[in-house]
């Protein structure tokens, strides 16, 4: 994911997904949560991406990027990520860790011919 | 995971494996290679964790965190670390990045009755 020029802020969200009767807990409902969540981010002023993995046992790491604490703060008060929160301690999540993170170096590599 | 009170420094690492003939490319190498990565790791002085999620289509983050940026350049310049990181230019990534956080504030939340 591209970034600019640190520095920039990070806010990295390790969780573990409850488990459910068949797979993860409420999948459907979390998956378009998540999915309202990136475009509610997106629409915030600072905001400069957010990308994520999990694995096949429910634990993933996401992290979004932004431009300073101040946009940070707009979004943690959104009123619809507030209540979205509130459904992940409900229904989604085991556990959860949050940090917010000042960028002060960055690189990327990319391959430049093709794997073989 | 646990981690202590702030602040300390995080190594975020996003990246894209390679796609092999059958999955992803050496997944074997990879996972042993990634194991003792992260044996070393916690042998350096400063270090406090490690967790790390990829997903079916390849793409993984790993966070690793550590009490100063000092115990990271160590990190950084051990001998086999520089050899891995090698072979996964060669083998194992199409693409990564890596970015260097200073961890400012964090909390965490954990259920404390069982999941219905």
């Amino acid at each position: 994911m591209t970034t600019p020029e640190p520095p920039y802020w990070a806010v990295i969200f390790s969780s573990t997904r409850a488990p459910g009767v068949d797979g993860l807990a409420d999948e459907a409902g979390y998956q378009a949560t998540a999915a309202r969540m990136e475009e509610l981010a997106a629409s915030v002023p600072g905001y400069l991406g957010i990308e994520s993995a999990r694995d096949t046992t429910g634990f993933g790491i996401t992290v979004s990027y932004w431009a300073s604490v101040e946009a940070i703060a707009v979004w943690r008060d959104q009123v619809e990520h507030v209540a979205a929160r509130e459904r992940g301690r409900e229904r989604w999540y085991d556990a959860y860790e949050l940090r917010v993170a000042r960028v002060e170096r960055a690189y990327g590599w990319k391959r430049s011919t093709p794997h073989p």
